[in-house]
Parts: C-alpha cells; structure tokens; sequence
C-alpha cells in the first residue's frame, strides 16, 4: 500500500510493491515520481527525512542538508535571508537520503526504483487540478524575480507552448537524464559527479555559496526518533534539527487532560490551540541543529516542562507573542509492504519550486531551506556554515503499546505538528478511520491569537471560539490545512489507508 | 403598527397609535423611548432624520445639527478630529426634530408622547440582551477616556450597584426630568431654557465649542426627498448633507442589468457589491452639507453618470481606492396608522452612547457627529462653523408607481446605503416578504476589496466571490450587517412588517 498526494506517484511505489520491493523501495520509487509530477512541492534540490519500521524496530533518518561552508552571517550584511537566489540555497539532502534509505531497507535494484520517475519525466504526464493551480500561481510570482539564475525555471516550467492548467502536458528531458545518472550511480552523481560539478558550476556564475565541496562533504545522519504518550498509543518523530518535538509537547499536554468527548467540541479545539501555541514557543526558540546547539530534547518532553505548561492553558486565547515561521510545501507519502515494513517518508524544496534557482540543463530545482534560519544574535537556529537549519518537515509513526500502528503525515509548512496533533486525536481520541481522521475540518493556529478553521466547522463552534478570546478566520482555501496521508496496520497484518481529499491524493494497494 | 429594534419601545409608540395619534406622533413617542431604551445607539443629544407620508405625498426632514460657531479647522491645530470630549460635538438637532414633525403631523398633545419614555427613565427597566452587550463594550471603551468631562457618562450609565448584563435593570431620573422639561416646552427648553443652560455651562467649563447661542440658532429643514427607479418601484432618501443617495445611485446601477434570477447567484451579490463601491466614491467625495457646498444632485442621479459608471463594472473585484467612513450606531423606527400615513424615522448619537460627554444633572448624552467632518483642503464635507456634517443616517421609502409601499431602514453606519440596496432587491428583484427580505443573509464592503459575508450566505457563494477577486471575511458577529425594520401597506390598506432578527426587535400592531 502506497498513500501519496499524487496518483501517479502512488502507482510508481505500488509497481515497485509488486515487483518485490520493500516498503522503503516503494518510497524511494513515489518520491522520485514526486519530483517529476509534484515540482510545486518538492523536486531533486531538497531535503528529506523518513521513520523507517523494520522488525519491530523504528528507524529515523534526518536527510537534510547543511549551510554552505561559506555562508555566514557576515555574508548576510545586515539584510534579512533572502527567499529566492542562491543564497538560501543549503546542501540538498534528499538524494543521498534516498540512497541510504534504500542502502539500508532496499530490496530491488535501486535503478529500477527510479524507472517511472524517468518515464514521466521523458514522455511528461497531464498536471492535477490542485498541482496546475500551485503551477500557475508559482509562475506569477517567480516572474517578479529579476537576475539571470531565475531563467533556467521558466525555460524547464513554463516551456514555450505550455499553460499550467488541469491536464496539460508537461516533461523534462533534463530531469529524466539526472534521474538516469542518479539511478546508475546510486545517488553518487548528485555529490560528487556531472550533476554535482553542474551545480557547483552554476554557483560560481551567479556568486552563489554553495560548492562542490560542500556537496561532497554531504552525509545523512541516522537518529534514534523521539516520542511521547497519548492514552495507550505512541507517537513517534524525528529529533531536532526538525520540528516534530512540537507535536509531542502538544500531545503530552493535551494527554490525560479532561477534555468535552464531542470532537469538535469548542473547549477541546481551544485547549489543541492552547497547547499548540506553548509548543511552538519552545520550538521556535530552541529548535535547532543539534550538532551546533545544546537542545534540551529531554527537558522539553519531560513531566516537569509539561506541568509548567499545563499551567498555561486558561479558558480564554492567549497570545504568545512567538514568531510564527513562514509556509512551506511538501510532499508527503506512506508506505507499507506485505512483511510489515512501512515507511513515513517526507520530502520538500521548502517553498514551493524553491529557491526559483534550477541548475542548467539539469531539471534540479534547488530548495531555499536556508531562508528557515534565524539571524538574531544568540538564537539556537542562527545560521551558521555547515549547520542545518530548523527544519519544519516532520514524517509521523504511530504505535500502540510498541506495536506498529503505521506511518501517518499532513505536510504543509507551519501546519505539520498542527496536523500531526489533530490526525491523532481524531484517530485515538476520536476513534475515526483513517479517510475520516485527515476529513476531519481542521483548525490552524497562524499568529498571536489569530485562528483560521475550515468552514465546515460550523457557525456555533465558531462563535465559541470567538467568545473564549480567539481571532477565528473562516479559511475557504483548503490548501492552507495541509495534506495528510495515513497507513495504519492492523495486529492481523490488514493494511488500510486514508488520502487527503483537500488534494488530489490517493491510496493504492494491491 | 411599528416596527422597531426595542419591543418596549415599540410599545410606546403602538400604545399612542391607540390613543388616535398618528403615524408621527407614534414615531416621536417610540424615538423618545429609545433614547431612554436603547443609549447604545442613540440619545436625547444627537440628531433625527424623518420621511414622512401624507395623503399621497413624502415629506422630508433633515434635523441635523451643524458644527458650533466657535469651531474650525483652525482649532484642530493640524490634528484629527477626536472622536470622544466635547470637539466632535455638533449641535444636536434631534429633540428640535420632534417637535417640527410634531408640529406639522402630529394629533395628539406632545406632552403625552413623551409619556411611556418619562416612565421609563423614571421607574427603569430591564436590559434586552443585545443592549447589554453593547453597553458592556461601551463601559470598556469609555474607561480608556481620562478627562473629567467623562465622568459623567459613568455617574449615569455606570452608577452604584449597576452592570449592564441582559436583565439589569437601569433608570435615570436626570433624564426622566429633562424629557418632562422637553415635553412641557415642546422642546424648546432644550435649546432656550433650563437644558439649553445645563449644556451650555458644561461646555464652558470643559472649553468646549458648543454654546447657548449654537442652540439657540439651531432649525430643522424640510427638504424634498429625492429617489430612483428601481424596475417598477421607487425608492426614496433625504438628499445631502445625508448619505442616502450613495443608495440611490447603486440602485440605478443595478436597475436594468441581467442579473442571475437567484437571489444569492455570486455574480448577483458581485454587481451588487461593485455597485457600492463606486456608489461611495461618488458620496465619500461629494456629499455635504448643501447649504455650504456645492453637491451635483441631478448629475449623480443622471443617465450619463450612470452609463459612465456602469462601465466600471466588471467581472472581477474592483479596488476603489476609498477611505470608508467609521461605523455608527444608530435607532430606526417605520410607523404607520390606521389613515395611510407612514413615518420612516432614524436617530443617533453616532458612535455608540456618542461623544462619551453626558451633560451633568440633565442625562443628555451627546453625540459626536462632527467626527464625520473631512479636514482635507477642499473637500466638499470639510470643517467650517455652521455647516452640518456628512450624515450617515438614512430613512428610507418605497412607492410603487407613485403609490406608497412603505417606510424601511436598515441602521448600522457605513452599512446603512448597503442595506438599503439589499432590502430593495431582495423586495423587488427577489419577491421576499418583509421580514425574509431583511433576514436573508447579507454581505458588507468594508474597504478596497475586502467584503464580509454572513456564515449562512454559503461556502459555494464565498468561493466564488473569492475566485471574482474579492477578499471576503466571515463575520460571525451579526450586528456589524445592522438592523432593519419595514412596514409595507398593501392598496387594500393591510399593515405587514418585517423586523431584524439579528437585533431584539419587534413589531407591534393593533
């Protein structure tokens, strides 16, 4: 079973399924789909972090890339990061996490993983309604960049003849050869070969800081995934340098709270909000790589911090003065193979495209993940060279009495632990399938005491909301709610999945 | 039968109606209780609009007051007009406009009009829900204000043992004698007598402008309503200094385009909204007091203005680069009596309880119209002695073929025109009875293109609003759409009303 936002990408993993891959084969196989038919969310520059289930074991993998070793502070010159150019440009993990995900789990050949990814690429597909919209409004704004390192994505793009609408056809011959390079050499291409020298050579031209060296200096860090206790299940996430621990500040807190049962009750959304806005304050303070600051993971999940919080939360909104981080898109998947394996997989270029920066006569669109560091003196994210930034994408696991529950996410920037917190209250609290788990309307915390919620939360709650001190925005654009994917095993090895129906998603099985 | 947002209120009025007043005498019985009944929107020292119907002819009265003799752009000293103390105080216009409508169409002795608000003032009652709401707000509000001058508005709206929650039960006895005084003088003691004295040393002491002699000048004017066709009915408003022809020129606009039948089709509510806007960029520049500018009536009602703006619109979300004017509260009350005379009549204080200045001893709280007052050069509605300000507060009529429908107003602000326009169709175009044409869902421009919509217009509808380029709020809080009340008369001579929903209001026949 695969569960992605992008059908075609579900298939890829499900043709590896069948062909004997394991559960990390198929991911590999959809996320390299991904690149090719979900550009507006991720592509070959970016990061990627994966939870990894084998034989009882959980297995986190923090694929995200460092900060050039000639970006510095200094560099900055007082402005802010900027959001396009070469210079929020970190290392792009994503390929090597691809290799060593499959290093480790991979079953099949890894070139054959890559194979629908290339044919998509060479003989294109018909854009999805949500991607032509993201294509399109993507478009707009990047033709407000000036400077010749934004010309490679409108010659890749937006080809001449090609309008991003629902069913245009779209292909990358660029794309499609870096994808073969990269099969061949098991991602070795990407640091140290043509595709690397490529991106080195376009850094140089433009006075970009990433370089080669950087690039082959690159390694992905394997970690032991943290987690935290909500009634008799667990939930698992990557350590910091992500932002995952903010999901299990919330869940702790909201665990054992006496909450209204009603799941939309107005009392047990505003304690989700309540609980959230503490989480993200330690977040966004203490977040960071942990190769270069002191995070106080265990602190920050330990019964004495949740007390102290605990105390926090009143009856009415609190505005908790914190900066909330900018929006991001991703794209998430799960999968899970017929011996139990299963796969939380995410993978972004940050931004949408990213950067706007693609490399000549590659098709690799660069993130600008860097833009996600912190610049004020003293903070845990400031940025500094060779250190990863805060990052905001956060594959989930979820597990019952550490038995495997399965792998569950909702991409989308600043709403992921938010997501992450409603997916399983709905699923543990709540009792809902997994369709009905991510249906479910949602609320978004966004800054100070501002909320937005979907529309089908209905008028009273809303109301309610409003009379406990919350700013509450109805939010008619669903994409701003994130997408989530679920794959949930049961004790008799029945797998069943849920795909956001806010986009285009779906869960493939055979 | 009255129709009004108090139900005691409407009582007063209903209860004069049986006594063989007519239409007028109800309206000033009703007005009077309101200043007693509902301070939160209106009181003794603000001012009156009225559209009277009279054996087969509509009669205007602008009961405005202008700016004090002693008041000009010089005293501003560069600074904005405040909204609150005694500057924004214009001469209140309202108790001389009772009296004026009193004299020309009233039955019965004023004194005994003023009866049921007496009792009201003198012996209490108890505050609707909606009423408390707002003089809770209004509490929060005013404690901001320093200046003794305020002290007042506590001592009377705030006294010992009182807090205004639904139930609460508040009398004045200061206001109870000034309206015994008012009744006995046929107002006139109000602006040359014992009242007239009180406010006249209140604003000495504070150094404010206003001044005996400022009362003492002060006269209503009867003025010739002005109208537009709107398909086979007529609608009729107060011409300038009010802002009733903003309705008016938004109604022509509307008149003869092909609108969707359905009565909430988003294109429908778009030309309706666009309509708005450029009917406010007409008003917002040119509406003033007549007798001190120049305001091109005829031409704003013309057909080659209307075919000029007409071209304006388009399918897609306008911004008309527009400053709105602030919101105000206001009361509105629709009469009729048993001859076929019909009074639509407005009151206010503007902003709430007004100017926060209650006159000390008397209960009198005025009101800060001269806060409307421009102060750019050359504006058409800029400060000068003597002038009376852009008015917000709109009675409106309807005919039909030049036969009377009824009295209706929709109070609220910067909603009143809107309101209006929306009444209208929704009688006209869309054939709702009374009381569904006022609570079908309504939507509000608030500034550039930023509209609000009630929850119940529908997602399908916000969607596509958006999708047209407005920015659209939600807006859960009712009374920001204002408050309507209608009475319409069938030729047979039956009396049927229509009364807000959104308020507490009511309407009383007999």
């Amino acid at each position: 079973m695969v569960a992605t936002s992008q059908p075609l990408a579900a298939q890829a993993g499900l043709f590896v399924l069948r062909e004997g891959g394991s559960a990390a084969d198929a991911a590999i196989a959809t996320a390299a789909a991904l690149t090719v038919l979900e550009p507006t969310s991720n592509g070959l520059g970016g990061d990627v972090f994966a939870l990894a289930w084998r034989g009882g074991e959980l297995h986190g993998l923090n694929a995200s890339g460092a900060a050039p070793a000639r970006w510095n502070m200094d560099t900055l010159g007082g402005n802010p990061i900027p959001r396009h150019g070469w210079t929020p440009v970190t290392v792009p993990g994503g390929v090597r996490g691809w290799a060593d995900l499959h290093a480790e789990f991979g079953k099949l050949p890894f070139a054959r993983l890559l194979e629908p990814a290339i044919q998509y690429a060479r003989r294109g597909y018909p854009l999805s309604p949500e991607v032509a919209r993201h294509w399109a409004r993507a478009a707009q704004s990047y033709g407000l960049l000036k400077g010749p390192e934004f010309a490679e994505w409108f010659k890749v793009f937006m080809p001449q003849g090609f309008t991003p609408v629902a069913g245009a056809v779209w292909a990358s011959e660029d794309h499609a050869r870096t994808l073969e390079r990269i099969a061949e050499s098991h991602g070795a291409d990407f640091y140290d070969g043509h595709t690397a020298r490529a991106i080195d050579d376009a850094s140089r031209q433009a006075g970009g800081f990433l370089s080669a060296d950087d690039l082959a200096q690159h390694a992905s860090e394997w970690v032991t995934p943290i987690s935290a206790a909500y009634q008799d299940h667990e939930v698992w996430e990557i350590p910091p340098s992500g932002q995952g621990i903010a999901a299990l500040i919330a869940l702790r807190l909201l665990d054992g709270m006496d909450l209204p049962p009603q799941r939309d009750d107005p009392r047990a959304l505003h304690a989700q909000i309540e609980a959230i806005k503490l989480a993200f304050a330690d977040a966004h303070k203490l977040v960071a790589d942990q190769r270069h600051s002191e995070v106080p993971v265990e602190f920050l999940l330990s019964e004495a911090h949740r007390q102290m919080l605990r105390q926090s939360i009143t009856d009415t909104a609190h505005d908790p003065q914190t900066r909330p981080p900018s929006s991001g898109g991703t794209v998430y998947l799960a999968t899970a193979d017929g011996e139990g394996n299963m796969v939380s997989f995410i993978q972004s270029n940050y931004m949408g495209f990213g950067s706007g920066v693609v490399v000549p006569g590659t098709g690799v669109a660069l993130h600008n993940r860097g833009h996600n560091f912190n610049v004020e003196e003293g903070h845990a994210n400031r940025l500094a060279p060779g250190k990863r930034p805060y990052h905001t994408i956060i594959p989930g696991f979820l597990t019952r009495q550490g038995q495997a529950v399965g792998p569950f996410g909702v991409m989308g920037g600043f709403m992921q632990p938010q997501g992450h917190v409603q997916v399983v209250l709905n699923t543990v609290r709540s009792g809902l399938n997994p369709q009905a788990a991510i249906d479910a309307p949602r609320w978004q915390w966004l800054a100070g005491k501002e909320i937005e919620v979907e529309y089908e939360m209905g008028q009273p709650v809303i109301r309610e909301l409003i009379r406990m001190g919350h700013t509450v925005r109805v939010q008619t654009e669903k994409a701003s709610f994130g997408r989530g994917q679920i794959i949930w095993r049961t004790p008799e090895g029945v797998l069943m999945g849920g795909s956001e129906s806010r986009a285009d998603g779906q869960v493939a099985a055979f």
